[in-house]
């Protein structure tokens, strides 16, 4: 049997465990082009949330009905192939996570209708890491500093949400590009392994004000803003930029629980600062795999990135993982790992 | 004497006449450096209701405190100098507005401490074009298509308060370049004027929804969005938007009687589409000036370019000026003529 994770009803603010179901289905049968994908790591992000609600925001995904499957990045071992490119035993990211088997369309066309599967030579390489820094958060760090924010050395940078799997990652690449660099989280804990292990600035948005804390540790100010969480640390970013400073929107985990979360009541300093601002999804720049993985590939072969992970064992903990790293109880890269 | 137009009272809201009031003050001697300058054009803006609030936004000019005079844009004649490079008579721009005679310093930094005077030589032009398109008016709205929105002939654009001064500008020069062009106004008449003189799609938007209004007019959604008005219009152009479009943050009119406007509660959907917003201000790129007047020049002396003004006559008029421009009562450039 194949189990998979469904919405069973939508959240009413903060996501609950009993606000999704395990379903059992028998394992599908894949047709002429199709590869049956035996999946080994789930990827938990926190963008998941956003089609949970009602309705999505305008360009993203569609969202999920109740009694509808989950879906969200995934690896796994290809178990039966009916397409001639895929062997059995081939390791395939894909993006029909949250679930234990998945028919995978191996054209450029999936079954979930976005993200064809992708080959993964891991080769010695922890597989996971291809969900993480060399994956997709990989991905979206290196774009949201490079493309997004075009980052120099001479840079102060503010991370929020920096112990996350994208977050840490932004901030140790702009540190070894020569970056000054904050970085803001939700427990001492964090912050403690911001500072310790990554050897950053850093500060906890609970208390003092965010705006305090920014000055405190960036008296003049900052230059850029990488944004994970949006809501309060968005309006303090806009508060804190320089004249001409830049903000990379990538999520806004603070306002996913809420039906319209309120922009920013600041946004005229963009006026009056001259700020760009600019959202972004990685997989709008798929084009710069190749260079993140170089670029990351040699600091992670190096020692100097720090990367942990928070992995949860079983289709059973699913649920589990999605709603502690959406309340913040994870650190870095959150996975689920099937046996 | 002098005649100025000072703040009574802060605005509880939309200012009244009320809020305003006309001293009268010796007119004051020019000092070593100095220039005395007979003012005989005010440019009324937009802008100034923003430092009648208790503060500012962080990076603008700093709030005026009851009792302090406006100043603005304002063109005038020399009319005593003790400065060498300016003679009696001398036509220029400063930013000392709002009251019969000026004194202006006359060095890189001018008594109101922002802003030195610039000679004009306007020739067989009228004068008040050097506040209107071929002053800062044109600039910002050249600044805002070239620079900030990087417009191209294939962009279906939109803009906000389009019988504005600004927006008049940006409207029509973008379709000289070319671009798809909507503007919106507040007004059947000013509509009418978008439609019938300017020659670009127009709607009102006060009904139906402005949603609605766009869907109407530009099917398949706009690439850009000049922003004069911000709030709802600000909103209703992330829903509007393609993927990877581009804004241009110039005024946010609809928010200045507010102690805190709300912002845009889909500014996720910058994330989404992969959106990008900047805000700026002319006074950030003076540099364009040159190329500036050439463009909007030519146009000018060839009749391509429509240049509408609503001119109040007398110092006595500034304040009701004011009030009728913020209210949206005017088209094109306001303007207070002093005799």
């Amino acid at each position: 049997m194949n189990r998979r994770l469904c919405l069973a009803r939508r959240p009413a603010g903060k996501l609950s465990v009993t606000d999704l179901e395990l379903i059992e289905e028998p394992v599908p049968e894949p047709g002429p082009g199709e590869i049956l994908v035996r999946n080994t790591w789930l990827s938990i992000d926190p963008s998941i949330r956003i089609r949970l609600a009602e309705t999505t925001p305008d360009g993203y995904l569609p969202p999920l009905r109740p009694g509808a499957g989950l879906s969200g990045l995934a690896l796994g071992v290809v178990a039966e192939t009916r397409h001639p490119d895929y062997a059995v035993g081939d390791l395939v990211s894909h993006t029909l996570g949250y679930r234990e088997y998945a028919l995978v369309g191996a054209g450029a066309q999936t079954i979930g209708g976005y993200g064809a599967p992708t080959r993964i030579e891991a080769g010695y390489l922890p597989p996971q890491w291809f969900l993480g820094p060399l994956g997709s958060a990989g991905l979206t760090a290196y774009v949201g500093l490079i493309e997004i924010l075009e980052l120099t050395a001479a840079d102060t940078l503010w991370v929020s949400s920096a112990a996350g799997a994208v977050g840490s990652l932004a901030a140790q690449l702009a540190v070894l590009r020569g970056a000054t660099v904050l970085g803001s989280a939700g427990s001492p804990d964090k912050v403690a392994y911001l500072r310790d292990e990554l050897g950053i600035a850093a500060f906890d948005y609970h208390q003092p004000a965010l705006a305090e804390s920014l000055a405190a540790l960036a008296p003049n100010g900052i230059d850029a803003y990488f944004d994970n969480v949006g809501g309060d640390h968005l309006t303090a970013a806009l508060d804190a930029l320089r004249p001409q400073g830049r903000i990379a929107l990538c999520g806004a985990v603070s306002g996913y629980d809420a039906a319209a979360p309120a922009g920013p009541p600041n946004l005229f300093t963009m006026v009056a600062k001259g700020l760009r601002m600019r959202g972004f999804r990685a997989g709008s720049f798929n084009h710069l795999e190749a260079p993140m993985r170089a670029e990351v590939g040699a600091h992670l072969a190096a020692g100097r990135l720090v990367h942990r992970e928070s992995v949860f064992e079983g289709i059973e903990q699913a649920a589990a993982a999605l709603v502690a790293m959406l309340s913040g109880a994870t650190t870095g890269k959150t996975l689920c790992h099937l046996a």
